[in-house]
């Protein structure tokens, strides 16, 4: 196929990764192509097959492969190409939430992510991450011991600073680095909840927190979102209903539903909580992709009641997995007790990356530039939509998704398992309730969805179920 | 002090720690002399706060300075310089396992670690890291993405033939990558551990996963470790009475006695595993240590009962916070799900770091020398301490630790305090027992313990409790 150049400067994983992006653009290889087997190639070329795994590997990685299950690599097909050879939906797959969460994770090789959680990796800072990657290796920082109980310094400080920006009172002393939002969602989860307990959650919500809440044997109610942030008046009867012992809540920019939260909403909120004794988890995950400079809870309430959660997955990369908790002092003692009990420090060489790309001088240009790209694609994605007669939960005009059904397709779990078979990766709204049951509603994600695929599947399968109905 | 140049391509931090560096050097700053405050040298340089505290956190990190709470950063004092002027032990301060573990990982302070959990990073693969930082930062390897929920998909493989080479017939999918070995612990615990269960541990053992394992509810008991391994009378009584959930224990060079246990008791535990139905769950992080060849309760057992944990935080190093957990395939699938509910995937990133450290050709160059010089460290600790009239538990000659004691230092939680005074830290024997009484035992780190300030501070300590006894 090509030849190998040990003595070369190029390490060898790169020329593997070369030789067949070369291949592949010369069409020597085809769209579809198998690829010969790990072993065979690592046999046929005297490599190990470790680094025949990290090409090909890093080739799925950059859209060049698809990987399946037991077959092994192919050359990926692109939207030009004659359709994908992708196997049928499994027709006895009942829909089970925690199994898609799983393929979600799993499926690189579903060409489009229309319903994914995270960023296309072209709009994330992996420039910065790169350029911090480079200072790392050469400016003799130690790089062989344990980070700090709460974190890398430096960067608790900045997001102290960044805080202060949106009013939060902080200090270094209030921010604990964790390893994503996950850990610092699970962090206070452990902290605050006991089996039996009851625990608010928003419904539609994050699915990973419920299988985490339940998982520590927390009974989940859900509280209901609205276009406009929450049903305040279901909230104060389900506060009397069910005595809960913690809301954890995503005000702004909130997945699935991209709805906001007013400054109102969250007064009134903060007074019920502090009238029933709930504690408050905010999620503000989205802060960052905020064009407005918005009131959170915990800048009402200045962290006397309110644990703060933020992070870098949507805006750096969560590759480095960096994100934070931020609490009252005496609170932040014992989470980072719990933090050191269950998995010592996080990743000071990760703080530092992000600290480094932060830092480097064009991070809030990238932030301007991320939001504006959003802006975008939701004027463009929700104009499609409406075109094929989805009704539209709200339209935020930025953040990450859309929350939309349409009339004929009322069960978007099972479209998702029907998108499988044209590689498209659906947010189907049952995955994002506290009570599992078939909806029309979907989650877009607006950075993947303006893609012709989509509009193409969709479009489609609308046509059929009029057919149906006319039949 | 200095000048800086912002228009320099050797960015502001380094400039600043090369600065300090010099004028250290030059002993313009003497050891002891307090720097300029944090702001009021980024005010008088007008460089930006965290550049500041990233240039100090850096000098802190590489020895030349100590930061002292509330009072600032000072040059460190060396062996040769006059007695550092660190505070008094605090007299009124109960000895407190978890507060002390706090401050082991806070106190960067303390000049000599006789006692830490960790190596010096030096001993490390620090240049290993290096160089992998330095490859992906240029290859091209795509950085904004999540990684896979079992973690880096070459890294496992590697993994799983170096398992291989220990006997352990394992392939990719029965392992798992963890943020450290200590999330792997977390999960196993999690997995297994419900409230009120009897969970058993090695006694004297590991500290953290006694907090962790207690977290969950757990009621622990400890399994009595002898210098030949497991006490496996005690073993088999306490099997019939507490009719225990599972055993954490460490067979090989534990901590803190850096006991062995011998192929006939793991096959006798295996079995008496097998006849009370208990969990296993093998921690195996010190393997890489041993140069010895030997089995492992999973290498016997091939996975049907054991879980395995290894990491890599004392070869390559604790910063990158790579570890994993090696189970049945059906078991993992499970660990997997907990692992992505509670934190996500691990850091693609840090996985790929470990990736290039270890495939990069010194490695086993590197792992043979660190054995050498723990094998020396070794004889010479060992023999300081007998000189002084130590018992020590057993000789190992292998491993990080030591466990011994002293006939006239009765309590080494009380000398740990008074250690601090002359800027020691030890490992008090109280902090591994399943139920903490004084205890004159101690753990030293034979990598941080060849070093005349611990005799010295041993030797005078000893004249002390001899002089009050004839007094």
């Amino acid at each position: 196929m090509f030849t190998l150049k040990p003595e070369s400067p190029t390490p060898l994983v790169s020329q593997i990764v070369d030789g067949f992006r070369r291949l592949v653009a010369e069409q020597a290889l085809k769209p579809g192509a198998k690829l010969p087997s790990i072993r065979a190639f690592a046999a046929s070329h005297g490599v190990s097959v470790f680094t025949v795994v990290e090409a090909y590997d890093r080739l799925v990685a950059q859209g060049w492969l698809v990987s399946r299950a037991n077959a092994g690599f192919f050359v990926k097909r692109r939207p030009g190409d004659a359709p994908a050879a992708v196997g049928p939906p499994q027709p006895d797959l009942r829909f089970d939430a925690r199994w898609y969460l799983t393929q979600i994770f799993e499926s690189r090789s579903l060409a489009l992510k229309a319903g994914c959680g995270w960023m296309p990796h072209d709009w994330l800072f992996e420039e910065g991450v790169r350029r911090s990657l480079r200072q790392l290796a050469t400016d003799g920082a130690e790089l062989g011991g344990y980070g700090l109980p709460h974190g890398h310094m430096a960067l608790r400080m900045l997001i102290a600073e960044s805080l202060a920006e949106h009013q939060i009172a902080a200090t270094a002393d209030n921010v604990l680095l964790t390893q994503g939002s996950s850990q610092a969602l699970d962090l206070a989860a452990r902290r605050l909840v006991k089996p039996g307990d009851v625990v608010l959650v928003d419904d539609p919500g994050y699915p990973n927190l419920m299988f985490m809440l339940r998982f520590l044997g927390a009974r989940l109610v859900g509280v209901p979102r609205t276009p406009g942030g929450y049903d305040l008046a279901a909230l104060e009867s389900l506060l009397v209903e069910h005595r809960p012992r913690a809301f954890f809540t995503q005000p702004r920019l909130q997945s699935p539903t991209n709805s906001v939260a007013p400054l109102a909403q969250l007064f009134r909120l903060l007074q019920l909580a502090e009238a029933h004794d709930v504690a408050l988890v905010e999620n503000d995950i989205y802060a960052d992709l905020d064009p407005e400079s918005r009131p959170s809870l915990a800048s009402l309430d200045q962290l006397k009641r309110v644990i703060y959660v933020g992070s870098f997955s949507k805006t750096i990369s969560p590759n480095i997995r960096v994100g934070y908790l931020v609490a009252r002092a005496d609170r932040l003692d014992e989470l980072t007790q719990l933090k050191m009990v269950s998995g010592l420090t996080s990743s000071d060489l990760t703080e530092r990356l992000a600290f480094g790309a932060l830092t480097e001088g064009r991070w809030r240009k990238h932030l301007k530039s991320l939001r504006d790209r959003l802006a975008a694609a939701h004027a463009k994605v929700s104009q499609r939509l409406v075109d094929l007669g989805f009704e539209l939960f709200n339209e935020p005009k930025a953040g990450m998704y859309l929350w939309a059904r349409h009339p004929d397709l009322t069960d978007s779990a099972e479209l998702s398992q029907q998108a499988v078979a044209s590689s498209i990766m659906l947010g189907p709204g049952e995955l994002f309730l506290v009570e599992p049951r078939p909806t029309g509603w979907m989650r877009f994600n607006v950075a993947f969805s303006d893609d012709e695929r989509l509009y193409g599947f969709l479009a489609q399968q609308i046509a059929l179920q009029a057919q149906s109905a006319a039949a």
